[in-house]
């Protein structure tokens, strides 16, 4: 297995490798060629054949990959097995959605806490995870080494909680809040920008109807 | 205004304006400057005023814009007044937070109705928005013409659903499934795909961790 650092593309295009595998785990057949995975997916076949041999070496000519062992090299590689535990800031509506959400645990995240700054969000989710006031944050991450943080306050706030997060050694935001973030070197910041989702969609509907 | 095409980038970063002036509406200055505004958000300040210019006109030197006219502007520019009404399929976890996430009404985007395969998540959500069996999907879109899909569904179901709604007049599908999709002509797809982010954030911590 290459250990090299892949480039971010390539990372992004694993999950749907795994998706589109475990979709397909149920099919009797033992083997599966980089042709029929890149059909499905609608991938060139050479970017899929370059994608795979970075993560498990060649598929054999013919055959292709064994299925199982294929899907096993990439949860290994994105280490959605590995157990990446997560706090959240901003128990809000969508807060509260993430917190909720039990599809993380499938690609290894665990999001062990949520914390807002008002005392009536404070309690614990449908789920059983807690949410705790932001005062507490601090004694949380001292006593449970989170790594990743994530954000879902408004855009006015987020720049103190990501400068909270990573004075307390979170190395990686994951941004729900719409603002541009400046973070120490060595942190990630990974935006979902719903606005600009919505920006997008609403200028393609003003083309449509012009 | 300059009503040609503006590229994609250009509008993602348009919110981001909108959000910050927005911020500083309440701040006493009627002016604000392409200076201040690019110091804030952290952009090169000629970015700024190509980008503003687009949309608004320029600045006067020395004075700058008129935040008030220039978040009229960013406004219509985006349609986030005009009601972009938005049917979502797949009443899970997700859905269901996104259906009662109040903020989109701030970008304009109004979700009228749910829908899911599953009978026992119809009903009403805590907002009161419907949601209705998917086999009531064409007579709703039939009388109520829906422009947006959010599709919420697993991977597996994603192109059946987008087929549908495309089947349906919707013109841009918000996809939150991971799926690869194909569309017709004309039809935008706008992905938010978690599973990529989570990828990049568990590829980073693994790097930081070697």
């Amino acid at each position: 297995m290459n250990t090299n650092r892949l480039s971010k593309t390539v990372i992004e295009r694993l999950p749907l490798y795994l998706g589109y595998l475990k979709s397909e785990s149920a099919a009797t057949a033992e083997h599966i060629s980089s042709t029929t995975i890149a059909k499905a997916l609608r991938l060139g076949e050479v970017q899929v054949r370059k994608d795979l041999a970075l993560v498990s070496g060649a598929g054999r000519p013919k055959t292709g990959y064994v299925k199982a062992n294929l899907i096993e090299r990439l949860e290994e590689y994105l280490h959605f097995k590995a157990e990446n535990t997560a706090v959240l800031v901003g128990a809000g509506k969508l807060g509260r959605a993430l917190l909720d959400y039990a599809g993380f645990a499938e690609y290894g995240l665990q999001i062990t806490a949520g914390f807002d700054s008002d005392g009536r969000k404070t309690g614990t989710t449908e789920r059983g995870i807690p949410i705790y006031p932001l005062s507490a944050f601090t004694d949380f991450c001292r006593e449970n080494h989170p790594r990743i943080g994530i954000l879902t306050v408004p855009e006015t706030s987020a720049q103190g909680i990501c400068d909270l997060m990573t004075e307390n050694g979170i190395l990686a935001v994951w941004d729900f809040s719409g603002a541009r973030l400046t973070v120490p070197d060595g942190i990630l910041v990974r935006q979902e920008n719903m606005a600009s989702s919505l920006a997008v969609l609403s200028e393609h509907l003003n083309q449509v109807n012009q």
